[in-house]
Formats: C-alpha cells, sequence, structure tokens
C-alpha cells in the first residue's frame, strides 16, 4: 500500500517513522525544509509539496497543528481534495474543530474520498512507541480500512461516532482531564497546607472515589511519582500550551452547541493565567503551582 | 470489651448494628427518641442519656451531623469528656472541621483519653454492608487499638497523620469527587449535544486520561450504567445536601489555611445551585441536570 | 446622500427607519420577506437583493446575526465588496468577530471602501428612540465619515482604535456586564438569604465601593426597581442568549489571543446552564434564578 | 460622654483619635503594647487593660481583627460582658462573622447592654480622614444613639437591618467589589491583549453598561488613574489579604445559609491564587497580574 503523511512535527514525525518501519511505500511532506532534511536523514522519501506525495497514494495521513492549517491543506484552491484520487482513504489525525472535520468528510463525500477523523492522545512518547490512542470519527467500513494503518501507530482505537466524532470526543476527554488534573492539584495542595504527607494523601484518594488518572499517572507534585513530569522538572509529556489549545476548542465547540460547561471554561481560564505567568512551555501538570505557595 | 456508640442516625445506626453482631457489650444512645426505640428494637441496649452509654466504656464511637453537635456533646459543661474514664478510646466517626477534631483530641490528651477522628465514606450501603473506607486522624498506636472496632464496620482503614488529618483527608478526597462528578457530567452532555452516545464516550473517557471514580462506578447520566443511581432516579447513594456540606468544609478549611481551590470552591457554588432548584434530596451525580436542557 | 441598509431585524429595522427619517434616500434589504413587507409597510423603499441596494450608495450599513452572515453578504462568491463601488463607506453595526471585521476592514482596503466596525449597545429600545451607543472601530476619518449617520441612530460615539476594536471594545463590556450581572445577583441574594432587605442592601451597594451599572438602572431582583426588566417578568431588555453569544464571543477572542478570563469564561457558562434550564427568552438579569430558592 | 476604644490598629487607632479630637473622655487600650505607647504618645489616655478602659463608659467601641479576637473580649471568662454596666452602648466595628455579630447582641440583650455591629469600609485613607462608610446592624434606636460618635470617625452611615445586618451588607458589598475588580481587570487584559489602548477602552465601559466603582475610582492598570494605587505601585489602598479574608467570611456566610455564590466563591479563590503568588500586602487592585503577561 502506498502511503502519503503530510505534517512532519513533533508527533507527526515519529508517527511517520512507524507506518514507514512496517513496510509500506511512504511518501512525506512538510512545509518546514528543516523537518524534510530531518526526516529524509531519518531514511524517509521526502516529496517536493502534498500534491506530490499524494500522487497514487491508497491512503493519506496528516498531523497538522490547527483547523487553519487542516482548511488550507484540504480545502483551499488547489488543495488536496482536488488532487487525491477518488477512491483513496484520507486519516486526519490532527486535533481540530469537529466543524472543521465535518467540512472536511462533507467534501470528500462528493468526490468519492472517504475521510476520517482521528485525533490521538498518548503525547510524543506515545507517537515514538506506537503506543498511541485514536478517537475516530468516520463510519464503521473506512475505519476498518484504517485500522492496519493507525495499528502501526497506536495501541487503542475507538470508534467515537460519524464524522468529527472524534474530535468531539477527543476534546470531551481533554476537556475533562484539564479538570482533573487542576482538581487533584487543589486537593494535594490543600492537604499539604494542613500538614498531610502528600504521598498518604494521594494513595488515599487514588483508592477512594477521588480515584483518577491524574492519580493513577501522573501525579502533579513533584516526587510523589518517580516517572511522571512533575519529578523531572515538568519537561516533556503534554505542554501547558497544547493543553489551553485543546480546552479552547472545547470552549469553541461549548459555545458552537449552547453547552454549560463552567469547570471546563474555568480550566481553560486557568490554564491561560498559567501561562501567562511563564509556565506554557512546562508540562501541564505544572497547573499545580498557580495553587502553591511561591516557594514551593 | 465494652463499647458505647452515640448517635444512631441514618450512618451510625447501621455501624452500631455491625458492632453489636460482632459481639461486644454495647450501650448506644441517640437525643431522637424514635431513632433509640428503632434501635432497640432491633436489640441494641439504649441507654438513658449519653452520660450512661459511656459508663465503664473501654471505647466510645461516636457519628453526628456537624461540628457544634460533636462540640456540644463532648466538650459542653458536663460534656462526655468530663464523664468518660482514662484511658478511654474515642472514636469520632463525624465529618466535621479539622479543628474541631483537633480541639477534642487535645482535650482527651489532657484527661489521659485516647481521640481519633475517623470520618467514613460508602454512604449508607457501606454502613449496613460494613464496608466503609476509614480516613484516621491520630497516633498510629490509637489507630492500632481501634482497628479491630473499625474492622467491624469498614473495609478499607487509611492512616492519614496525627489528630484533624482523617478529617482534612476526607474533605480533599470528597472536594475532588464534587470536582470529578461535575466535569465528568459536562463532558458527557457536551459529547451528548454534538450528537456522540453516552455510553460509548463515557466509555472512550474511562480507558483515556479522562478516567476517574464517576466513569467508572457511578456515570451520572441515566441509563449508562444500570447499577448507579442515576439509573434508579438519582434515589439513594449520596445526597447532594451532603455533598454540598463536605464542599463548605473544604472552603471553611482552604480559608483556615488560606488555600486557593478555584474548582472545589465553584463545584461547591454549583451544588448550591443545584440545592436551591429543589435538587438538595437527589444522590449529588443528579448535578448533572444542572449542564443538561430541562426536558433531557 | 444614498444609504444601502441590509438587515431589518428588531434592531436594524428601527435604525433603518431613523435614518429614513432623516431624510437620506435609503435602500433597503434583508433575505426575510416578511421582514421586507413590514419595512415596506412603513415607508421604506426595499430592493430586490442586496447587490440592488447598494448600487450606487454613498454609505452601506449592515446589521446582521453574526460572524458567518456577515462573511457571505460581503466576502463570498458575488458577495457585496464586489459589487460596491470604490469611495464608498461601509458601517458594519452586526456583533461579530473581531478577526471577521478585521478581514472586511482588509478586503475594503484592497477595493478603496472605506469599512469601521460599529457594532452597538443599548438594546431595541435604544434602536428605536435613536439612543444607541456605537463603539467604533476604524480610522478617525472614516468615523468623521459616518458620524452624521451613526448620529441619526445612537447618541453615543466611542473611538474605540483601528478596524476590529469597535469589536473588541464591545464584547470587554459586554463580558464585564455579564460578570457585574451576576455578581449583583450573588450579593443581593446572599443579603436576601441573611434575612436583608433588597432594596435596603441594594442601595447601600450602590452608593458603596459595590456601585455599578446593573445596581444603578438595572437591579435583578423584582420589586426593586420598578422601570428594570425584573419588575416588568424579565420581558424586553436584553436577552439572555444574547448575553450567552456575546460572552461567547469574548470566549472565543481570549482563546485567540491567550488571554486568561476566568470571571468572564464562568459567567458565560453559567449563563449558558441559565439558558438550558430554559430562560434563554427572558432578559438576561433573570440569571438572578440560578443563586435563588426555586420557588422565589 | 466617657467613650472606652479597644483595638489601636491601622483602623482603631486613627479613628480613636478622631474620636479625642471631637471632646469626649476617651480611655483606650490594646493587647499591644507598643500599640499603647504609640497612641499614648499621641495624647490618648490608655488604661491598663480592656476591662479598666470600659470602667464607666457610656459607649464601648471595638476595633478587632476577627471573630475570635471579639469573642475572647466579650464573651470569654471574665470578658467584658460581665464588666461592662447595663445601659452602655457597644459598637463593635470589627468585621467578623455576622454569627458572632448576632452572639454578641443576644448576651448585650441579656444583661441590658445595647450592642450594634458598626463594620467599615474605606480604609485607612478614611480612617485618619474621618471619611469612613459604617453598615450598621441592631436598632434604629441604638443607631441614633451611636451616630453623634459614628459620625466622628465617617462620613456615610447605612442602617442595614438588625443584629449582624451590618456584617452580612459588608461582606455582600465586599464580594461584589471583590467581583467587579476582577471583572474589570479581565476586561481591561482582554482588550490591551487586542491592541486597544487601556485609557479609551476603560472610559468607554466606565460611560456603558460595564461601568461600576473600579473604573470610577479605582483602576487597576498603572497608569489609566493618576491617584489610584496601581498608579503607585499596588502601595496603601485595601490590601489583597484583607480583601481574601472578606471573602472568606462570604464563603463561610453562604455556607451558613446555602447560598449559591458562584463568582463570589471564584474571586476567592482567585484572590487566594494572587497572595500564594506572593502578592497578600499589594493592595487588591494589583489582582490584574493574575490575568496578564508576566513581563506585564
Amino acid at each position: 500500500m502506498k502511503v502519503a503523511f503530510i505534517g512532519l512535527g513533533n508527533m507527526g514525525g515519529p508517527m511517520a517513522l512507524n507506518v514507514g518501519k512496517a513496510g509500506h511505500t511512504l511518501s512525506v511532506f512538510d512545509l518546514s525544509a528543516e523537518a524534510c532534511r530531518k526526516y529524509a536523514a531519518e531514511g524517509l522519501s521526502v516529496a517536493d509539496s502534498a500534491a506530490a506525495a499524494v500522487a497514487g497514494a491508497d491512503a493519506v495521513v496528516s498531523m497538522l497543528p490547527a483547523s487553519r492549517h487542516v482548511e488550507a491543506l484540504y480545502l483551499g484552491e488547489g488543495g488536496l481534495m482536488s488532487q487525491i484520487a477518488p477512491g483513496t482513504l484520507v486519516i486526519d489525525s490532527s486535533t481540530i474543530a469537529a466543524a472543521t472535520s465535518r467540512k472536511l468528510a462533507e467534501e470528500g463525500g462528493k468526490r468519492g474520498i472517504a475521510v476520517i477523523d482521528a485525533p490521538v492522545s498518548g503525547g510524543t512518547g506515545g507517537a515514538v512507541a506506537g503506543t498511541l490512542t485514536f478517537m475516530v470519527g468516520g463510519s464503521e467500513a473506512d475505519l476498518e480500512r484504517a485500522r492496519p494503518l493507525l495499528e502501526k501507530m497506536g495501541a487503542n482505537i475507538f470508534h467515537a461516532g460519524g464524522p468529527g466524532a472524534g474530535q468531539t470526543a477527543k476534546i470531551c476527554n481533554n476537556m475533562l482531564l484539564g479538570v482533573l488534573m487542576i482538581g487533584t492539584s487543589e486537593a494535594i495542595a490543600l492537604g499539604v497546607a494542613n500538614g498531610l504527607d502528600p504521598k498518604v494523601l494521594s494513595e488515599i484518594m487514588r483508592r477512594s472515589s477521588g480515584g483518577n488518572w491524574a492519580l493513577e499517572k501522573y501525579n502533579p507534585l513533584p516526587g510523589v511519582m518517580e516517572t511522571a513530569p512533575a519529578s523531572k522538572g515538568y519537561a516533556g509529556g503534554f505542554g501547558t500550551d497544547l493543553m489551553l489549545k485543546d480546552l479552547g476548542l472545547a470552549q469553541e465547540n461549548a459555545a458552537a452547541v449552547r453547552a454549560a460547561t463552567p469547570l471546563g471554561g474555568l480550566a481553560r481560564n486557568l490554564y491561560a493565567a498559567h501561562s501567562l505567568a511563564g509556565h506554557g512551555g512546562l508540562d501541564f501538570s505544572s497547573v499545580i503551582k498557580l495553587v502553591q505557595p511561591k516557594s514551593a
């Protein structure tokens, strides 16, 4: 199978490498010449343009930063939608507005191009290890076509529903994650302010009704969990500004459907304050700083 | 061992029965004559007063609604502290301000009475089944003295730290739980507003980084989880007004130690709005109504 | 001067009538045939299309519901930008995203068409009475050209800055207003819950450091201020769903510039909850219901 | 008239001086020997104890930091309630829990001592200048008895209602003020992030429906208003930690009466975060830093 891969950033690059290792004929492209050189050096075949990359491809995978990049790539004048052959499968793994994913699927539908939205979670570590989680929007049949490729890049594949549903599932999940992380940070900070041992308190809550993913895998207080970003200076992991972007998408979506998300909205604005304080590049669990005494 | 048990409400009554079944000589009391009659009918030996109940007791267990009741029972003029013999162990399982628990322990210390705070989670179901979780504040030695009794009433016993730490651990946990439940409700409601199947979305988030106790055990949307209060008209479980009380204690504590808990504070006020709307008697997971269209 | 007016809704219709009364040659249009009939009956000259309305116009005024309508009117294929003669002045009074206003101004700039954004506050009452407040974005010179027309429709004209600044000023103001109204509602409800007389409390706060527009002009509690919507069943005024839209625009803008607006974001989500509870059509001051006992 | 004044802190000291200047026979006391020396040097007659100060007084004024100090002064064993002669008027100007004020009034009632709660706003500047605002709880007759004294210390005297109503009115007002200040800060910061001139935006909002006390008297952005604390390095004024205390009292009160105050609760927690970040000693308008880029 011939595969085109567009977008070789921190996530897309390692994902493309995993597809390449699986023995597919792969043609890749990125607007950044530097990214192209980097992955050419890793042995990938770099095309001269996105259009050249998709020529003759059975499947196209894209991994771009935001809605406007996806619109520009596929839908603008001379966009890929007019270059890709009917019958091709397009897997867009970018995290973007659900409305944009639906527009893409609709446009594909008119031309006989199958489109699924397949945003991921799992971070750059998961991208390298091929253990990402995919949340897929589109028809079941198209997901089955995509599955062999997705399995090269990820360990969990969820079918969320029709076009755009992958995006919606992801922002719902990440909005909840943003809330969990701040809520967990507040509970730990409150305990510490009362003199409790944070390891003891974290373990009690983990095994009680406060139990959640942050307490299981990603404790925000340095020293509680050796492998967590908190214990490594909040390096690596999932950056504050990426969480901020996802929470912004959730609020954009909430506005579009008139949903009420008071904690999700507050989480977005607290991450924004945390970013304004200069912590945008740190792992998102560093948000605990917002509720800790400064010297801590 | 002779045990006195003060406070025979929805929680205290079944807890006392479990202590009684274990073969201890038990003397119980409640200010409500009706409660006394009810548990006399269940075979418990009802004393004429709290003072009479504790006479000659090796251990005293109390389960009262709020700080002021605990202060009145133990610390007022003629309070139990002046009635209980030195060497006795006092286990206060009421959920109250940590400061009150510390005052009780201090007062006990002056008189050679060992005091631990041991608030519970697990609801009336756990009280009846003897599967409560105890979060204990006090010395390790006193906790070990109490353990045989606690094991008659509960399945999990955590040592949170010194006097008052049981209270702090409980309000930290319940504050986090209050946040998790609203955050989970918002995420599900947002997905539903976008046309997602709530069962599918709940399962995706449960297995992803949004995973938390509410998604595991207590989904707030009717029909997703058969055994959850949501699927039984929000009956039983842990009432909105009890959650509201615990979140109020958390804010009182946060004010006392100058902690910042933005999501915890908002959760308290959203439960208050939910209660004002007439839902104080429903299970606390009914808070999802606040973010659902009215007809839903 | 020949003026075209596009958009004859609850706001646009009365605004067009005021322009007409001032003696300008006026050609109007709305996509709704009903609206066209209504204002034809009021004596306005209705064109067959937007393009026909703007033919030969010295100035074009538009008043549309949302960004997408403005984009469709001016920027789409065959949009007005390609129909309007160079040298014409365009005054867009719609409340839309600042980014859309800037795009419009830029597009106009390429074609020699002067564009200002001039969103209004003051509600339908102000539209009828010609007492609206205009917040204008664009060059000072273009504002001076527009001033005679704006003065027919409004009483206050503020120059907020360059293109889009009118929109930004309006959403900043309305975000603050949304916050003021809920904050004032909470303060009054808290006082009432403590047994205070709401008139006395409102007057104390109005004359103290809690003083704000809501306490001056628009008390949210029925009976405190006879002329306020609260005392008329929350009819008329500025609807909850319109406030919800503006607060959504503010959050969209905050996401775009990475600003932190915790109270503004919470206000948006509380209005959303209020709307979901079935109050979207009531005046926005009815949000006090969210913090009142149900029977109140 | 013989007046006793207890509590010579930053507020109480200047208030006592103003009473002294008015020609009353004044006997003052403070637990701090340093404060006593300072006001002895200013010419006030310092008593050896609170009990000595109130001996023979027609009126007692107190100005203490918190509920526990007021309880200790008046209600403890040997407290002033047992020292003050029947018929005396007690004016407690401390900002404390309404419940404590009511307890004091009740205790006074039993002994024929008239008690009013009369917390103030206006800051140390107002205390020195004698321009404080008093919010009074108690009977109208007792307020009239107090009025001549209050007029020596303040410019505005409001009767809020029965015992405790002064406290409630004050925390309602200050909760609203806390909300206004953050809301105003957010609106200005959002405008600035969009390139607006903060002076222009502030003026537009001040004259529109966003108008409030902060925009009138106390703009939080340095440089907008020369006389505001913001333009003096946030020195003087009303400190962040004092606002934090008042917002904590408001939440304590809301918990006691089961009121919902989502913005008020969030404001408390945002001030707490601001204080944790090291800004507790700055004027409360410095909370704008929380929503500004760090370098700003």
